[in-house]
Order: structure tokens, then sequence, then C-alpha cells
């Protein structure tokens, strides 16, 4: 379970597993640290079946008996021999290695906070339109939806990116991200999160985000750089769409 | 910033930050490590407000504008100059310093994904009530619970716990707890755990454990421990009650 020599090596092939499918889902945030990077890594479950690929290989790690420290759910990833789950773990492991968080120790842990506030916030967006569970489908809690958005976008989404603006604001570096003066890992998921609002709720979003000039800069900062770029340009990114965590149902935006 | 010669020093007066009142929520899961591990700390917030405690106490570092990293919300801990929020990052923190974490780097990691997954949990467990948001009652959103908790009891409860247990069983160390031979922080939080779900779902909790065996035992091992027992007779442990995240509504527990 040790690396030797691998403080920052980027040689290393990490294989991230994630379902496959146009649900993206959190594995995403997990591929833009990688994708900035550079970083050499598989999406597993992108090969076919015959090459151990699918989602039997997911299956493998999650139901395999013989797993000692099994994830609880995608995505989850395997560097070497380590496998590591829960997608701001993965991203407190990577941080330091693919150089996206800083270095010392007070700055690593105040940077996972944020990724954690993150992580909250990412739970009630999906949360907007699945209130009542995930045994039933969108239709069938469409109701309750209706009353958990209008909470969520009255109370909660400026309350998260108004704390999160204040971040941006009182980060002593003078941003463009929350931690120091470099782009971090938390930063390139704050971006995709501003990204999927605006695809999830178009009208609330923007009217929220009128008043978080610095998230909005931040968000294109992200987007510009040039492997993200790349990586859109890849067709490997996968659209914002109805079958993932942000979803647009208009009916929700008002 | 730093902590010079502060490695598992127990000498450090902590300072915990969560609200006075019956509602223990979050706060409870750190209050356990300190205790358990004989920590000096100061629960700040049920110091009378003339001393420097009470609500104000807290609001200071949530809305303070000269605080350059505020928590998003309680609880949070004070440890020397430093500030830590989010529940799972508190305990990553303290797990070295209190001596109730492993101390290779890939074990401390898992015990982590352990205590984020449990996050997770304490998530879904607190909306089976809630499912609707926060700005509504109970009372209000009595239907919507009543599905909710259904699918919760159906599918996730069996789910999450039989994870768990499986964490248990494989433990190379045979246990009592989840990695290595002895008792980590994310084990407190389970016993923790156990007892919310035997509080508020009494029936489905004991149809469900019935098949856990080890965290049953994990739980019963967890409140024989000297320090704990010592907490749970001091008067300052407060019993569960129905303005916090576990509640008895017998109505959702069927």
């Amino acid at each position: 379970m040790t690396y030797r020599g691998f403080i920052g090596d980027l040689t290393m092939i990490y294989e991230l597993y994630y379902w496959p499918g146009i649900s993206r889902g959190r594995g995403e945030f997990v591929r833009l640290a990688l994708e900035d990077a550079g970083a050499k890594y598989v999406d597993i479950a992108l090969l076919p079946e015959a090459e151990g690929g699918g989602v039997p290989a997911l299956e493998r790690f999650l139901d395999g008996e013989d797993i000692e420290r099994p994830p609880f759910a995608p995505p989850f990833l395997r560097a070497g021999r380590q496998l590591i789950g829960q997608t701001a773990n993965i991203l407190f492991f990577l941080g330091g290695r693919l150089n996206l968080a800083p270095r010392d120790a007070a700055s690593k842990l105040w940077t996972h906070q944020l990724q954690l506030t993150l992580s909250d916030f990412i739970v009630e967006i999906h949360d907007t339109h699945h209130p009542l569970g995930g045994d039933l489908y969108y239709e069938e809690q469409k109701r309750a939806a209706k009353r958990r958005a209008k909470d969520f976008l009255a109370n909660r989404l400026p309350k998260f990116l108004g704390y999160f603006e204040r971040v941006v604001q009182r980060n002593p570096a003078g941003g463009p991200g929350m931690v120091g003066a470099r782009i971090t890992y938390v930063d390139l998921s704050m971006a995709q999160v501003v990204a999927g609002l605006r695809y999830a709720f178009p009208l609330s979003s923007r009217k929220v985000l009128r008043a978080c000039p610095r998230l909005r800069a931040l968000h294109n900062e992200v987007f510009a750089r040039s492997r993200i770029k790349r990586y859109l340009d890849s067709g490997r990114r996968v659209a914002f769409n109805n079958d993932d965590i942000f979803r647009r149902y208009p009916e929700l935006d008002e």
C-alpha cells in the first residue's frame, strides 16, 4: 500500500470506476481533476466488457467477497494497490499528487472542508428532483419535487453560493480560486457546479449568480484552462442531461 | 497555523462550536471522540453569553466579516489558531491527535472514507422526516415523509447497515471495529448511529440489525468504554429527542 517515489508523479496510470452511460454524476468531479492535471487514467467502465470494462468491472469491487476495503458506491479510484472511494476523499488523495492542492497541512484541510461543503450542496441539488427517494421516477414525485425545489431556490441556493463567493472574496491571495493563488481541485468542482446549476435552473441561477461575480469569473477561468478545453473538445465530455445530478425540469425553475 | 510539539498532545484545550439546546446533531460525533480520548475541550455555546458563549459565539465565526476561512455551519472546532469545519473533516484532524485513527496513510484515508459514507447515511436518516426541506415543519410534510421513510427502510437502511457489517467482517484484524484492532473514531460514530436508529425506528432497526451481529457487538463495545460510560453518566450527554437528526415518529416506522 505504499508508493515509493510517487509524490507528484504523473507516470502512474489511474483507474477511475464510474457507471457507464450518459450520467456522469460524481465521477465527473474526479475526471476534471485528472484531465486538468494531464494525468494518465482509464475510465474503466467505458472499456468493452471483453477488455475488463463495463458494469462487471465495477461490480467486481462493489460486490466481490474478496475485497478487503470495498467502496460503498462509485466513483472509486484505483491507484496501484490502493482503492479509494468517496469523491471528496479521492480528490483529497489526488490533490497533492496532481499539484491541485496547497502544500501546507492547514490549507489542505481547508480545501477538503470546502469540497465537503460542495458535496453537501450537490446532495441538495440532486434531491430537488428526487426528494422522496431513488425508487420512484421523477414523474412519480413531481409535486414533492416542486415543493423541495421551491425551498432550495429560495433559501439554500443563495446561501451556498453566497458562502462560496465570500470564500473567494476573502482569499488573501486575491483569487481567482478559493484557496491560494493557484487553481485547486475544489475550484474545478465549483466551476462544474456553476455550469450544472446553469443547465438545471437557468432562470434562478442567473438571478442568484448576479450577486456572485467571483464565482462567475472562477467558472470562466476554469473552463478556459487549456487541458480542460481540450477535454471539452475531445468528445469524451458528456453534456449535461436529465439522467444526471443536474436536471432541467422547467417546472422546478420558477 | 502550526503546532510545535503538538502531535498526540492531550494538553491542548479544544473549543467545540455547536448550537446550544437539545439538538446535539452532528456535534455529538465530535463530542464522542473528544470524550473517549479524555481530551480537554469546551462546548463553547453552552457557556453563558456573558462568558463568551451562547449563539453569539457561533455567529461570530459564521458571520464575522474578518473570518478568513469561515465554516459553512456548525459543528466546527477551534484548535489553537486553526478553525476546522465539517464533521468528517474535524474527526480526520482529531483522529491522529487523539489516538483514534490508524497510523499508515492508506488506512487513515480508508477510515475517513468510511466516515464520509456514514455522513451520507446520516443525511438520508435526517431526510426521512424532512424530505421537502428545512423550511417546513415535520407536520407540514408528513405525507412526503411517510413515502421517503418507506424507501429508506426498505432499501437504504439494509444497504448501508449491510455494508458496514461487511466492513467489520472483512477487517483482517477481526474487529471489534471497522479498521485495525483498535476502536477508531468511525466506530464511535457508527455506535452513535446504531443507537440513534434504535431510537428513531425501533421496529425496523431491530429487524435489520438482526442480520448485523458485528454492528450490534460494536455498539455494545463502544458504549461500554470507560470514558464513554463516564460521559453518559455525567449528565452532559443529552438523550435522543425529536428536535434532532434521529426522530421517533411511530407512523414512519412501519
